[in-house]
């Protein structure tokens, strides 16, 4: 039996990130999990959606570069306060050892196993929200979560965000790969 | 220690959805996995990111309606059929039990507990993908898988998407609530 839910998104879970950006001169952190991938190709563009309230907002208009960095599940106590309080007036510059790559202006956490430095290619106005759309410019992985030279999310250990029940899931084990399982498949099974 | 993957991208897991449309008049089913988030505001907008040589992108541009269409772990096979199997050569119209909101050129998944029916809003063009912006008018969700009125994921049983390993994900257990864990945090700690 179908129940109609009013058009609210349910489109979860989603990978939660923090999002580095420079504000007025001192780095901010933003933790946001309404990202997007745009495309498949090099190079490559992903989104975040960010509420124009949100201070971070500003610096990626002013610089057009921000990083979007995934947190490991132990850096959940840090990556959840990095959601509730505002660098309106909180200084979160001196919470996490950072590095720098090609785009200054672009801080990156030294602790998240992945980090994706990006320069911003396109911003869509949503009324409430801006939607930053990056173009990936350089890709930063701790060696320690590779498997055979690719990412590995069991050793990501990445926070999965459900805005509908408002949790951080835990990702559970690979149960088949893509584009295999469905090739010997007939319809009419 | 740091490696630079080339600005690859690893936003990853994903959720895997089916999106449905109508090309020359035939049901179409694609499954995808390159999705996003637009806003956290009323209406809610998602984007699906098809690479242009997909048969569905022009049902979507000429009818400017999808459906978006959470399938379960059961599905798997006919989901990455609908992965493989190109609508130029492969009626996929019969393989799912159909049913339709107001916008008649979305067809929507019976068997899917979650479905989010799309007006397109906005096109993005990426070179080899187009970005599909939909307005989500209506989201049906099977009653079986609410808890306390909130789509529950631990019923949903989505299929997360991995690209570096090409793997499809089972979601483990929520570990604690959103903005709940950091109230309390320090830096300091």
């Amino acid at each position: 039996m179908k129940k109609q839910l009013d058009g609210v998104n349910c489109l979860y879970p989603m990978p939660t990130v923090l999002v580095g950006t420079v504000v007025d001169g001192t780095p901010n952190f933003l933790a946001i999990a309404h990202v997007g991938i745009m495309n498949f190709a090099t190079p490559h563009y992903i989104s975040i959606s960010s509420a124009k309230i949100h201070y971070s907002n500003r610096g990626i208009a002013e610089n057009r570069t921000f990083s979007v960095n995934i947190p490991s599940e132990d850096m959940v106590k840090a990556t959840d306060y990095c959601g509730i309080k505002s660098g309106k007036k909180t200084d979160k510059s001196k919470i996490f050892e950072l590095f720098h790559g090609e785009l200054n202006a672009a801080p990156m956490i030294q602790a998240c196993p992945v980090t994706m430095e990006c320069r911003l290619y396109q911003t869509v106005d949503f009324k409430t929200h801006d939607l930053f759309i990056g173009e990936i410019v350089q890709t930063y992985v701790e060696e320690s979560v590779l498997t055979e030279g690719a990412v590995d999310f069991a050793k990501v250990k990445p926070m999965l965000f459900d805005m509908p029940r408002k949790k951080y899931w835990r990702l559970g084990e690979p149960f088949t790969d893509c584009w295999q399982i469905g090739l010997a498949w007939k319809p009419e099974e």
